[in-house]
């Protein structure tokens, strides 16, 4: 494969020409700017290029196993994993109470797409550190949080979320692992859990696993669930990892993708462990660490749609095949074919228009945390909470579907392993997959989100996207991303108030309205931005704003004319039928 | 995975009440009725799934391998071959009077969605055998045609189409491999060709490759281009394989799916072979063989979709997760959730009306071969060759697209291998690139199928359509077929004769609208026929006949709009830009 590029530039483009960012940041009372921002993500960027993507391909192929019951991870990782500790990019965006650097959350998400896009396997293992870390912060006593906390947030200890069972997917109120309180405060947990990413390594430190199950005395359902912190080393009182817990590794998962990253089958074997929350409240207390964990997914759909795009791109404009479109011309390249362009023009302006959607919902998550003003938080809040499953799960979907169309760009050659299409193909599979599949994020946007605060958190959203098209000049995308916002509102008004089954058959399809939606409108103000300006990268901005306004944002239509049909064609079908 | 089930109920349905299959079969003469060839189909059904399918899974473990510089395939696909081959399969549709059976293609058709659901990679190996013998039978001499002809058509020799080379995928023009002419009549052949197919195997007999190569005197491009069959092993007058011909398997690729499948990289070093057809008309000899290729490779994506429905149903009726509709009720079966429904459908909608449109393309290719009014029988040709592409290209997209979305009803353990469903989408995905690219047969309709004679045959197919939804009554889907198919004409309209540009930017989005009208027409065709019955069949085929028409058709606007906007936002960004 040829080397990941950073895309260093669309960052400075976004940050200061399309989401204000140096104003955003005095603002919240900040004095970073859009150029030490960027500095910080071209360090990151290089970091992925010259650590992390080397060791993708090989990583894929090597895979993770099982040694000693104790898992290795493919040659280059534990490496890998020691100089991205000791720059310090655990720590990146977490609270400066706990040790972290307190940098904007934008920068945060924006190094999860490279991490993603150079090697998603390995991004898994500090995304599930943070997220971990966010819900012990949140939610843990101050002696576990003394004991674990700073050590997660520099990375030396790694951490891990402990859900699913083979009986308990989707969910969670099916959970069968135990709990017993013990005479020092301390719980013996025990049961199995599948699915557990990153759930063993050999990177040292010790691996905190975030576990949810039931005390003996818990109602039975979601609310009677637990959390509780069992780390693989039980620390002493230095914090050094002195005995070792009663859990292991059962197996590790043979997957489809996602090989370097090792998915654990893990038993607890009445291993030690400490409530973290309130008893019975740890679905609650683990949401945080979804909440965050869902935007790093929807990263890797993005990261992944990047990083194939480049290499789509470069394959196109190297691939000589078939004539031009005059008869005089000789063989040209592959990407003088109009549907070539096609494919990568799909791809590229969903991965520009993500970058920014990412980028805006970042700031929000700024916003909510550090704006001196609460109703700025709570209107931030609500922002992010709305677009989190949005993001998850159009991302996700929309960056398989562009792993897939940059591998038919390279005819049979996207179908050979070694040309390392194919890998992307399969691991950004799983992204639709876990988190919350995407039809429970859909779920998640029309049974939750759209009611939110009564409505008016939709509402207003959508109000902000009027005013930029009011804004907009003449001639821009602006009619386009109209159209669409109205057919949206319409059928967002329909959906108020409408019976579990109604959001239910409309669910998906709603989403990926909506996140087209939101597509065009970052689409409308990067041809905003790029209009003030003359560079090619510039130009380049309008000529795909373009392209997504009149060649992808149109399918709203059919979506909506889909979806208004209801759910009864859908279930009229009987059970035994199927 | 749990077994394969044969759509053998399905077929009968097709047969007896969609396809007026016996008057069919009267009108060319036959006195076949739905009742023998349902058994037939039943037959080779219990093949499928008794020998077939059990050895899909562990044949993607193992994979093929070179042994020694032959290939070696997994366990269990020798003696299944020599089942299938000794059981006749290998010449159901092939012509009499070269030792086939001379059954209708419907039955092949068919039998090819069956081979594909239950182990697509075995199921290349007479399929390709297929295609080569029809080449050799319309192109050969005479004494090629005695030495190959009728034990391929027995499967004793099976075949390998040898086309691709490195620099040379879509583009044949660019074919480097040489051949020379020698004394005797026969030529010597040179060069590396990649991507082949079966191109070798341990089922004994020999293996006959049509390879593509230039003469010395050819001229550039694809008019220099001559077609020529190249043994395993140099026959004797008896027909033994008496003399091994230099020509070795290069490698085997590593590759996303079809693991089974050995896709050899072959090398031919002054390697003996024949002539088949005229000199630098090779590729119009090779045509004869894609032709038949591509309908069976649309069935690959078809067979695919198939198999994974059904594993994905079976799935979710067993499968608990989530609360019912109603407050009061406990845990359900998934396929009570409506997302999971329509998952479920989606597949299930295109499956049953693929199964029933390549049914009705295969009884025109009957018509087009044995009709006695040869105006018949141009009229059935043109059909064929209009829908060719479509069944390719539709087929095999929503055939993976329909493997993905099976997956996705497993959540997680759709992403683990033991499960199987991530085999299916691995496998299905090659369907879309082989054979040409699906790009490639979008552009073929566009641009050449939409102007034969005329444009008349693409009109004679909209009147058919309109004919039978004329004839529908009230309350049923043609209402919006109706709708569908007057969107499809009018963009068809705007591309006659429209430049290259415009039809290139239009041609995947134009194809995928004229299946699903297609599909359209199908069900409206199930409909009328289930409202005449009262079985659980019938009222199935009303129910997913009107999810077909309210959930997916409507998609055909947002093409049409997207279509409409022409090749200009695509060809806008410099291609230094990509």
């Amino acid at each position: 494969m040829d080397a990941y590029v950073a895309p260093v530039e669309d960052y400075r483009f976004l940050l200061s020409q399309v989401l204000g960012f140096d104003l955003e940041m005095a603002e919240l009372g900040s004095d970073l700017d859009t150029e030490l921002a960027v500095s910080i993500l071209d360090e990151a960027g290089k970091l992925c290029t010259e650590v992390l993507h080397p060791i993708n391909q090989s990583g894929d192929e090597e895979g993770s196993r099982i040694v000693d019951g104790e898992v290795r991870t493919p040659a280059g990782f534990s490496n890998a994993y020691a100089t991205f500790r000791d720059a310090g990019w655990p720590s990146l965006s977490a609270d400066t109470a706990h040790g972290g650097q307190g940098l904007p959350f934008v920068l945060q998400l924006w190094l999860d797409e490279m991490l993603s896009a150079s090697n998603l396997s390995f991004g898994l293992f500090p995304a599930l550190t943070r997220g971990a870390a966010e819900a012990i912060a949140a939610h843990a006593t101050d002696a576990v949080k003394s004991t674990y906390l700073s050590r997660m947030v520099s990375g030396e200890w790694t951490g891990v979320m402990a859900l699913t069972e083979s009986s308990a997917g989707s969910d969670l109120s099916l959970i069968k692992t135990k709990a017993s309180p013990q005479a020092d405060g301390s719980h013996t947990i025990t049961g199995q859990k599948i699915f557990i990413s990153s759930g063993d390594h050999d990177f040292g430190g010790n691996i905190i696993h975030l576990v949810l199950a039931r005390l003996p005395d818990a109602p039975a359902g979601v609310s009677g669930i637990s959390l509780f912190l069992v780390p693989k080393f039980l620390p002493d009182a230095a914090g050094a990892c002195a005995r070792r817990n009663t859990m292991a590794v059962g197996s590790l998962e043979h997957k489809m993708g996602i090989h370097a990253q090792p998915t654990c089958v893990m038993n607890y074997d009445e291993a030690i462990g400490w409530l973290v929350g309130e008893p019975n409240r740890g679905l609650a207390a683990m949401f945080t660490m979804m909440n965050a964990e869902r935007l790093m997914v929807g990263m890797q759909g993005l990261g992944v749609a990047a990083s194939a795009y480049q290499q789509a791109a470069v394959y196109a404009k190297g691939r000589s095949q078939g004539r031009g479109a005059s008869a005089a011309s000789g063989t040209v390249a592959i990407v003088e074919h109009v549907d070539v362009r096609r494919m990568l023009l799909d791809v590229r302006s969903f991965v520009e228009g993500g970058r920014a959607l990412a980028g805006w919902v970042a700031l929000q998550v700024d916003r909510a945390r550090k704006h001196p003003d609460p109703d700025e938080r709570t209107r931030a809040d609500g922002f992010v909470a709305l677009l989190t499953p949005v993001i998850k799960a159009a991302f996700t979907d929309m960056g398989f579907e562009s792993a897939v169309q940059a591998q038919q760009v390279f005819g049979g050659h996207g179908y050979i392993r070694e040309w390392g299409m194919e890998q992307l193909v399969r691991d950004a599979r799983i992204a639709q997959i876990y988190e919350g599949t995407n039809g429970i994020q859909a779920l998640d946007l029309v049974g939750r989100k759209l009611s939110m605060a009564g409505g008016t958190v939709v509402d207003a959203y959508f109000a902000l996207i009027e005013g930029d098209l009011d804004r907009a000049a003449d001639g821009s995308i602006a009619k386009n991303v109209v159209t669409a916002l109205e057919t949206l509102r319409g059928i967002t008004v329909l959906l108020k108030g409408a019976d579990p089954q109604t959001l239910g058959a409309a669910a998906v399809d709603y989403l990926r309205m909506f996140a087209l939606v939101s597509l065009g409108w970052m689409w409308l103000r990067m041809e905003c931005a790029a209009e003030q300006g003359s560079t090619p990268l510039d130009r380049a901005k309008i000529d795909i704003a373009r392209y997504f306004a009149t060649r992808v944002l149109p399918r709203v239509s059919g979506m909506a004319a889909t979806l208004s049909s209801g759910p009864e064609p859908i279930m009229a079908l009987p059970v035994d039928a199927f």
